[in-house]
């Protein structure tokens, strides 16, 4: 795949991440690529996947914390974009707490970096072994990366 | 943006670790872009922002631990190349203690990703809401990505 | 270093990752890059390194834990290529364990991104002053970035 531009961007202050990081894809045409932000959320949800039930469990976390890491991707699942990145938070003492990103997480400052891939988007589907939603078997996706 | 170049960089043993990558981008001659390390450190120092305070608390730990995840940017501030990283770091039981990035944070090995972007820096003013310098606002920001 | 090829790669269910990830780069004949990859675990094996006794110590988790985090570069060491990379994960709780990835470190789902560099791949060598394999001393290193 190529890199077709590279994005630094502020993110607006109370907003959810989830739903910022999707509207600047949105909004600059980016249909696939690696996403990481940098910043501080005034709250956040991060999920588990229980691998055994699989269902993903979420839990909240109020008050002010750092993001101090969240990456991930940009990919198609039903027609759609869609954000898939994990995130770590860290409080006052330095304590972090990640898992997958999850709404409501609400941001504080965020400044984005947006690496935009062209070519065909690699798409999401049901995965029967996981339960999960991943992008098409390895030789398909691998045909996808054109080379 | 474009990118300029890419560099993965052995970082000095002994050295504090943003002033390290600040010499770097100076040396390099590295105006803006993004900036990943592993590695290890010696000691570090982390800060959490009080977002009602508007102040940065600050927090040595002592000893050995792995850089577990270092991520952040490179742009201006005061006319200045300046690198804004968070920092996760893990001690021998894994326990992770994560926050931006703060000096003394003594290099014991370190490893680092730049990727140089070309084009106008993005710079940094204060913002009256978080009480942080951010990226001049979302649409002027915009505009610096030659869009 | 310039940037040679871009890989969003779909990971193998129930295969190590630090193996899964050396293996798509013997497939693609990548020699030199950066990877990061999110998802989950089905346990997962850390290393700290103790900068006094010169040596890795390591710690095995067993049981579903996310992937929050995982990135690493690709350079060569004893003329074979290796993947150095460094992991954070997350149990139900959001309680987050990181270290030095090693084996066995079983995946259940995995998303990689490597970022493929053309030039003289970097060589790792031993580093009297910390007991690490570096990448050449910095100076010799800078001189493989052509610039």
């Amino acid at each position: 795949m190529q890199i077709k531009d590279t994005h630094l961007i502020r993110l607006p202050h109370g907003k959810d991440l989830v739903e910022a990081l999707t509207q600047q894809c949105r909004h600059k045409g980016i249909r696939m690529g690696i996403v990481s932000v940098i910043g501080a959320v005034q709250g956040a949800t991060i999920g588990y996947y229980d691998q055994i039930e699989k269902v993903y469990r979420s839990r909240h976390i109020d008050g002010g914390l750092e993001i101090t890491s969240c990456h991930g991707n940009i990919s198609f699942k039903d027609k759609a974009v869609m954000v898939h990145a994990h995130i770590i938070l860290s409080d006052a003492e330095g304590r972090s707490y990640g898992g997958h990103l999850m709404s409501p997480t609400t941001l504080f400052a965020g400044e984005a970096h947006i690496q935009e891939l062209g070519g065909k988007p690699l798409e999401r589907e049901y995965d029967e072994t996981t339960g999960l939603f991943l992008w098409r078997d390895e030789d398909k996706a691998e045909g996808n990366t054109n080379e």
